[in-house]
């Protein structure tokens, strides 16, 4: 299936006909669909799907497909996206000292397993620059402290502009992000622990430990203002037992935020996350 | 969502406008589509959906949508079949010595986990009677030996029709049926052990415990002439370590079979599988 | 292995020769060890150990074991109880109005998964008292409003005596039990959900949903004042999708509570849980 | 815990008294048990058990330990072996073209999470040459064919000499070794692919999807003359559906592959792992 193929990801009021009317649009222009995926909330009366179909033979130019959809999608008060399978997206990678979660994504983008491109690492320490040039790939370190958050994020704004970067990965980033840089910058995928029960604040996988959980968790979701919160795109969890210490937790939280978080990188990278409220439709 | 809905599972040869032609088919006939779900396997090329609309302001009768689809179908060489929600299918359990299947079964459908009657109860042993028939289940004890196999399985034919049977689950019934009588009653679950590697010949367990298997599994499946080897619907595992025994793997792997049996009845009755060769679509 | 053995649950400060005295003790009166497992923890400097030994040749009398024992571990500061694998606990299950782990619990009782009588039913609502009689087991209709509650439990304990009870197992029992009861009757083991991340308060499955998590959990614990916080025996989750509406998330769950609230029961039955502080050991 | 310990690994004919026999050699000469662990396999009524302790305070010279233990092994016709953990074991990896279980093991050890050297990667293709290179380790191009596999396999076990290897990973190398090799070498732990139902033969991710199987598994196992059929270290499996293709199942296996061959190392560095007939003990 190497041929190129558009995907929309649409939300709308539930109505009949919205099946009829999308799939028509793209057959009537020439279209061969090979994935359609579609997921009706009936709590909140809406309309969510995804559908891929292949380019070749379709007969609208790709400039002019949004712009005709969009004629469709008026009238029905719906939100879509347009993306191409060959538009190769580019990632900045944003780390602090911890390097499993960003190795893996390395690691996974050398074997092919995303398309994308990865020109930029940010990181507020120095330590894994050797390791960054190594793979040819810019790093820049951008020390934060509480003062100079501030401006180093206006930085941060500009170095995603002139790298043209389409996705940030918080790849244990571990610092908060401003609402203002998050209104500028939307597109930001996030990790963190989830355990069972929740243990908020400092050393969480120390009060996990302190509360004798017999299973940890990973949580990978998009960013919003309200820290940790936002829309969860995977979660996967591990067993342990007492035979686990703290440093036993974390190793096997490591293991389980890398491959939470490249699923869930794999998933936005495919279009196959779609976002409405503070929820996601995953369509796998 | 209790409104009633219709299902259509439909295969086909892949090509354009598939998606379009069955859509328009339920949107011009007044059809609310509530759930739609496509996959196209490129290596056999075929188009496989499933596609649930309310039956509510549908104009067509209930007894002409078949035929009228039919006229869509015959031009696209598509195979499909029609199921409506608030048809009650009949289900006929067969067992042998072991309840723990049987059981779980029905008290999913004393919770109304199924949509469905269970009437009848077949076995090959007498010992499960007094448990049926605390249910008001009918029980039949069909005593099966390599001589009398074959007539049995007539006198089993004749229950199921008189019953009015729609489907038959194997919950653990031990017993091979013939390629004859699967010909003539096709709709047969079944689950059975699955381990890794995979043990076949008597006391699988044994052999399990015996190679020191860290993990063991069940398969639900539809039922094949070739043993075993019908369309899976469902499988899992579960972990198991040294300190397990023999008796100790079937414990827990009976509760494997039941959880696993039980979500493939459940994806059966809400015509969730599509079968196509040996194989199965499963959406979910 | 249906021989009758003695285990020896025990917990003390670490030091140097713990394992040779305790081993030295059941060798020197003639015992033959079949399980000893151990684990330090090495931040509150505890031994914890797990040694169950066969009966069959011991030397000592079974009611001298404990004193005997009370030697040793009086100069180690040990903490320890002492369990036979043919007394037969007595167990009270209290539910309100759902079967689910009810029926779970007792099903596993007949097929002897456990060893252990089940005599009496305790509920605030009166509906399972038809399903329990069927078992041939006592049923209590004891309902419980806020006015009424402290009586209520002054009743319930004199349950428990008449009934011998030596373990109550909260199968969804909804209600709160006060710090007075629980003081009385500690042995206490409870069923209840545990998301990702954890939801308090009341509907946690709607706030789940609402939340767009993608796995949900159960937790079973013994019972403490401290609501849903005791230490933690079993716990398992199960993953979800956009597609599980809030009824699909409880009956997922409801699977979910009955097999992580058996294996509780299962390992407090064997005595493979040593509590300490508010934490467990596993021996399993 | 930093301080250095001694671990034993014994197997012997259950009898009366071992654990007391183990734990006075240890406790008589001043050792500090940290951990032990024992299983009695009555099927074969054998004695199977891990201690561990701490050689600070411990008064017999390193050297003499195995000699004053086989004083006590000996008449129990007990199997033992010893090990220090602050002896660093010297690993060698082969490999064939894929680089995933390589990396992920150069990681981990870099990680800290290996307490082991590894300075020589093994490969029957030149590509991953640089790779391993640029970590610092030293790489032998050893093709394989038909008729220079004896001689190859000479030049290999001189490797193995002039390195000092104490432990060969498989990392898919994907070819056999010979009966003669292994009888030289017996120190091999091994990765491969484990279906539900397996699949034995060439393309197994081609025969599962074909299959269409629900799970598919990855199994680590030490290498006997019987391929694929050495005593199993681990075990695990991950969930596919109808919408994995043969290349989804092949970066599936790879992540479970990579885990899988993990954890085994992991448990087999802290001699966590105690092989017996054709099955282990994972004292985890």
């Amino acid at each position: 299936m190497t041929l190129s193929t558009a995907t929309l990801l649409i939300s709308c009021p539930d109505r009949r006909g919205l099946v009829a009317k999308i799939a028509n649009f793209i057959y009537s222009n020439g279209g061969n669909i090979i994935h359609a995926d579609q997921h009706t909330d009936f709590a909140t009366e809406l309309f969510l799907t995804r559908i891929e179909w292949q380019l070749d033979g379709f007969n609208l130019p790709r400039e002019l497909i949004a712009p005709a959809f969009n004629a469709i999608a008026q009238p029905l008060q719906a939100q879509f996206s347009l993306h191409f399978s060959d538009t190769i997206p580019r990632i900045a990678i944003w780390v602090s000292q911890q390097d499993h979660c960003l190795l893996d994504l390395l690691w996974r983008q050398k074997a092919k397993e995303f398309s994308a491109q990865i020109p930029l690492i940010i990181s507020n320490h120095p330590n894994l620059q050797a390791t960054v040039e190594q793979f040819g790939i810019d790093f820049c370190h951008i020390p934060i402290t509480k003062e100079n958050k501030a401006e180093q994020e206006i930085k941060q704004l500009e170095l995603l502009r002139h790298y043209n970067i389409d996705l940030v990965i918080l790849a244990k980033y571990m610092q908060v992000l401003s609402a203002e840089f998050i209104a500028q910058f939307p597109k930001i995928i996030n990790i963190h622990h989830s355990f069972l029960p929740a243990f908020a604040g400092a050393k969480p996988y120390h009060q996990a430990h302190q509360r004798g959980v017999k299973t940890i968790g990973a949580t990978a979701h998009y960013v919003t203002p309200d820290l940790d919160a936002g829309p969860i795109i995977e979660q996967d969890v591990v067993r342990v037992t007492h035979r686990d210490n703290v440093s036993d937790l974390i190793r096997k939280g490591k293991d389980l935020e890398r491959v939470v978080l490249a699923r869930a990188v794999r998933l936005h990278l495919r279009h196959q996350v779609l976002v409405y409220g503070n929820r996601t439709v995953v369509f796998a």
